[in-house]
């Protein structure tokens, strides 16, 4: 199977991982979290040459996770903004930044960013919960099951 | 900057994408989440070539992600399991999960895989709380600011 073949399955991690699942789109949404909207912004920050970001660029708009707009006419200056498909990539940030900070990290109590929580004031680390009961929620607290369409899938294969 | 290199800036989430932020890692996570040990299983359900799962499975053995035990001796045959520290990506998978259900499918009710929680015994859908105060989280809701470490990395770049 191809990279792209996963956007044909059911699996609703397989297809976000092949629209979002790379390197500098992961890297780029991190970036515009952290307020760039400039080509040359997004590239010192995030690393990416200008050929991958260029690229990566063209596929997040056909994707709808970020429009362009024109800061300047003359010459003619685009920036790029998170539209709310690309907002709602902000949790995946969050957890990946919570997994690097717990074990990719030296300094735990020190995080490299910092997220303020706006309703209360306070600086948050996140986490899930149940949306039924409200309790925390890791791993080994829930079962994972294949639904009846991703079931059938995985017997053909 | 090569996509390596991201291993040594200040910031957890280029940490984390440069060590599992590519489509077969975690495709693979995911496939074990849902169960799958054997390289047969993993390579069938995820799509991953048997050289790119192979080296995939090495790279994330020695990150101390996966552990592998023997569970044939004749002939010797190995199955790999999540360590505690891979078990610590399941809100990554969850995340990317929802956004996929969201995003990229047809019918939000039908979710095709589905997440029960052992505590409550009710099917989940885990969301991000504010740690603080417990509020649900989105986005709009926090402002991400970047701390003295990695302000100081960005201004010399």
């Amino acid at each position: 199977m191809s990279r792209s073949d996963l956007a044909q399955t059911t699996c609703s991690v397989a297809r976000t991982i092949e629209r979002v699942g790379d390197t500098w789109t992961l890297m780029i949404v991190r970036e515009m979290f952290l307020g760039s909207r400039r080509f040359d912004d997004l590239q010192r920050h995030t690393g990416a040459s200008p050929h991958v970001l260029s690229q990566r660029l063209k596929h997040m708009q056909a994707d709808g996770i970020i429009w362009a707009r024109n800061y300047s006419e003359r010459p003619p200056r685009q920036e790029y903004l998170l539209t709310d498909k690309g907002k709602d990539l902000w949790p995946v940030i969050v957890t990946l930044r919570a997994w690097g900070n717990k074990w990719l990290h030296e300094e735990r109590d020190r995080p490299p960013t910092i997220i303020t929580h706006k309703g209360c004031g306070e600086d948050t680390e996140p986490y899930l919960v149940c949306d039924k009961c409200g309790e925390p929620l890791h791993a080994h607290d829930c079962i994972g099951r294949i639904g009846p369409a991703m079931e059938a899938e995985r017997q053909v294969r």
